[in-house]
């Protein structure tokens, strides 16, 4: 195994296939862990998920992670937009984090334009609905490989 | 019976009737429930009730409600004016919210002249006290006859 | 009889039923105000109409309320969104006034989220068409029950 | 007679002595005229006064002053904070306006703060109740008189 | 003839001649009304005018307009930069509606670069003096007749 | 002949009938430039037409328009919203220039409703499809025959 | 003597007369002095009067007319926009203070539009020229007599 | 011992030491509560810490120390910004609350220059380090003096 | 081969490598172009990439590309943040377009944090380096697989 | 002794006392700079106060106060909202200031809300009355300590 | 000599050279006033130069060039954010004046890139260190010669 | 020669002499040119001028000056204010680059007021006609002698 990445899952998002198809598409969460988990094995990374609605307990995965994870795949859902703990969080962590979004949050409503968390990650991916995670994961894996040969 | 309804108290109601009495009135959030379930008998619709201020926990009500509930009455508390997860919870669900408050919100401080969830509910009943609550029944069951004669 | 009601309407509400029915439903004016006040019969309340859309006209029946009405149900229709002297005549009479609405004026347009009156009212009600003139006049008779008792 | 003078008053001033006592004096409308119209006729000064709560024919009336009255002192009332319209009536005569309030405007509600009508007036008098008109009469008349001399 | 077309003037338009003519010509809006029935003549149109500095009679005028007319050619004034009510009244009708100003309303004040009504009109034409009534009505037969092509 | 017009098209405008054929018709820019030129030779003024892409370009059309045309009819696209280098380009020479859109950009994205060139143009004409131009043209021949007058 | 008045004059008015006369008027400062100080006279009012450019100067002026002055008619020229410490010192003290403007703020430039002065005033007048320091002196002589009364 | 006090410890504070210490200091929460509790010896009272990333758990702890505790001395941490609940929690009991917080939150990020909670806390202290809380001990325990001398 | 994508790239990335390297690497803007070539030739995908500083040979490009390409992986640089002539461009053809940035542009400058293209893009992608082209391509290539088996 | 402390008053403080008793107390500022003084001597620090209504004097005496003090406890009063000479002043001397505030400048007016002085202070002390200044001192001392040690 | 002018310094210049000179430079305000001196004479102008801190000793000075001075060069230092009493200072003179800048105002922090004194300076020199005040009396004098030439 | 320059202008700027001389003065670009080569020969630096009306192509010179030119002295125009692919040209060279404007952009229409280049050029001159250039160069000159030392 290379490593061990955590993709964390934001509040709602064990509705997913249940909640608005036509905005998040058909699969479940666990359907998407599934398919993770299965690229990741190929990459040779072993995968933990974690699904919360709760804030704080969303910041305690991140905080748990420092010295467990070697990154974090983070899908903060409406949090997106106004949680600054989880931010603080971010920065109180020196494992990286990448965030992605299902939909392409920048067409929807006006409100969900802007990502309190954003400046504190690596980067950003969004709009390709479930495969946002696997994109995540490939950018994750090409970050720590990077930072490796430094 | 003709229904079931569930009557969701957000954080601080619990405080009702200890808290600031001149704006919120006198009694108690026992009392209130007490008064709804003596109405909505009368009305033959079984309720039930939840209060919690952990944002989380209202999100997983509302989640739970769907099969399970008719409709909800909702008073958000504070988490009107942020809760971005709450809206998204109600959005996920195919269940009408009728969202209330016991003040005049628009009266107050400005920054509770903006709801985030009205957009993503049935309706909006302010201003009436704890009677508040007993319209929202009132329009909720209202609205579902309509529904069904469609 | 209990007591007297005015059910005021503000400018366009002439139009219901061939206005924008997938907005406003396809009611008259008239078979609402026929519903209203079938409705208040049965609670032993007066009640008598008035639909203006003229801004001053609005402002005389509210004056002419003191004294003559007990309460007043109010949809003020797009005054809502910019009459100062609306909000004013509410102020300058001791008869309560309940702001209504048919349609939730918060998933329309950016410009119809705001109230000027709404402040100055008992409470507000809005998003269940044609029922919330009901739900005013409901809440209005709540109102002056209690104030009554003290 | 020295010359003719309109006295203007905007929505909601026909409730005045009614209306919010503390906000704006004890005295009618009428009372306040007749002391406008006592002044003025020591000033020489002949009064006409005109209230109205409809702002199509507060326009009206400042149209018809041209050629008719040298002057106007105008109580806008809640049309000072939106009413363009009275704005380009203003504009669209010769005849001077001075603009008074009963309240000080500045110390109450922020919508109150800002006047759409004073950039076209002469000036602006506030704060001093009933009082402002007069001191808005002893302003207009000054003006007329320093324009003779030129 | 082949329809029947409103022109309809907005507040202080009765100044027209006599107001500011600098910025808004020297014409009357009888000279204007006249010069525009001779256009709409050749056209084979017929053609009603009306004006009011009233907002409620502007708005009645345009619910008359269903069925009576085929369409309106509408200088709104000062209504156009806050009068919701008749945003609503032109969304309550059929009849479609052009929005002409006499003035580039754009290189005047800034609170004169707004206009409440455009997205509810088929289009807008402003700066061109009284022509723009003119260019209005071309618009307007032109719009009237590639809808009856369809 | 009487004069010569240029006709100027903006970014993105050489796609039409191909783009979005719902928001900007089925008509290609030729077939569009040709139904003004038939125009513009019955009213005997003869026509060159230009589109560009790029900012620049259209700027220095403008400049030598100076001396060449007796004015231009211009529909700048995008550039609309952001090119003051245009507006400065407008400024700069005395040629009038008339703005025309085809679609209502009034009941489009809110970043639509504002244009940096108006203030500099004669006139505005928006939401009238490839008729537009037609009344551009129209617009400006009597602006042109006006002044010719004086 | 009835009473003894203060009159405050702020940054720049001493260039009264020199400066910008078609803004601020021919007269100096020492001319209006007079001219005030004979009208106050006539009405049997004793005055001071006192001009500074420095801000802490005209707060001293304003503590230390506490117990010796009966009000003050205060022009805070360019003050008005920004000087909160002045709005204090008028807080601090129970002197009532009148504020005049010469020109009339409303059509001068925006940041001209604000005063972060008159919420702490009994009222303002603004546009009267010198004239405005006169109709203050009335305004506040009535202010002090009507207080007496009560 | 004079009276009993509750340190409460918003989301990401148990990271202290840990996260940032060039913002935060090296000092573990576990140390700093040492600190504080020695102090508080000193001063004869007891004191009781608690610390959550869960906002719910914090409105609780607010709740249950009415009647119970004397005072509150709390670093809301990222709450500070926009949790409404909090504030209404703090609102709904009568015990005194100081806000502290480690860094000086005013040359940080924009968005940590305001604080939701400060306009319904006794003052807040800000800057200090682990320090803060010393001070905002001290300064509760003057608080608490001075109203029993009352 | 399965497709054809075009890499296309905005203003001053012909500077990569040269330019700020801290911020946008060491790789020259050639060397990044083979890299992405490498990688889509494994995927067995044509490529072509184009670099300007010129808005309007970019919007060329993009209309170009209709039936040409079967995607674009764009990264238009500070066009991003202005260029609504691109993101008419981007509407006007079928093509699917990924956006891409090189650094995260959530945690520079304020005015980087917007972006007027997004909206009508399928997704973007930020902050991997010259990786995002890879992550760019590899969404691009999953979305236009799914596409193919609806 | 251990060192020498400024204490420095704002405009208006010497109106202590006598200003606006309710919001700022019954204390005057030379009551209170004999408590300060007094609280100093224990903790061996030698003191000197200094009150100025003029900005300049105020900035002076920040420049003195370099290589002549140890640190300086400021109530900046009015100045705290506006006074970017101020910020300035603080900015160009080594010398550590506090900045101190009577009232909880967090529930007062919305202008109040905003310092543009606590960026370059070491921290701010709000809302305990007189007790602030003792706070401030006691924080101060606490800080030169600390940097002593390093 | 061919004229003379006045070399103005705002606010905490004195402290040039103490004051972070990796902002400000090393030289101090002795230095700097003496390097102009000098490069006046070789230009045959006579100087004077002022320093203050106080806004009002600045007014003064600049009420007094007027029949003294030819032109000022004048650095505001922080009063060229908020100082509109020096604005009309400036405005109250025939004097011309320049505004420089030690520093790059516009690449610091957010409320030091608005300056209310340049709309009535002939022009703004920035960023260029003390040789700024060197370019500003060369800009000056060509400025005073082109006058003369007319 | 001690170096080389260019000079750089924007868009419009060939229209210098004939596009609103009361603005931007009566000398031709070339004039203007043949002057800035005259002052620079006598300060022994040759010159180079290059004017676009293309963004564009105003980035490549910018580009290609980067050892070529000593430094550049750039009139933006209109792309002063929006065109954020100049700056990030600017920031992409280490070629040092003065801002001049020919008119005072700062009391001109609001949105000449910022300027998207400053924050990265060493400084900028404004207001003094064609002699902005001169100033510039200078500016630049001494700049570079500067650097030189070091």
């Amino acid at each position: 195994m290379k490593g061990k990445l955590l993709v964390l899952h934001g509040p709602n998002l064990n509705r997913l296939g249940k909640r608005e198809p036509e905005v998040y598409g058909k699969q479940t969460l666990a359907e998407i862990n599934a398919e993770i988990e299965k690229f990741l094995q190929q990459e040779q990374y072993q995968m933990q998920n974690y699904q919360s609605n709760i804030e704080g307990e969303l910041i305690e995965q991140i905080h748990n992670a420092e010295g467990e994870y070697d990154g974090i795949v983070f899908n903060p859902g409406a949090f997106t937009h106004y949680s600054i703990a989880l931010r603080d969080a971010i920065s109180s962590v020196t494992v990286p984090v990448i965030e992605v979004h299902l939909s392409n949050i920048y067409n929807r409503e006006e409100f969900r334009h802007h990502s309190v968390l954003s400046a504190v990650c690596v980067g950003q991916i969004t709009g390709f609905g479930a495969h946002s995670y696997i994109l995540g994961c490939i950018g994750l894996i090409q970050y720590l490989q990077q930072k490796c040969k430094l």
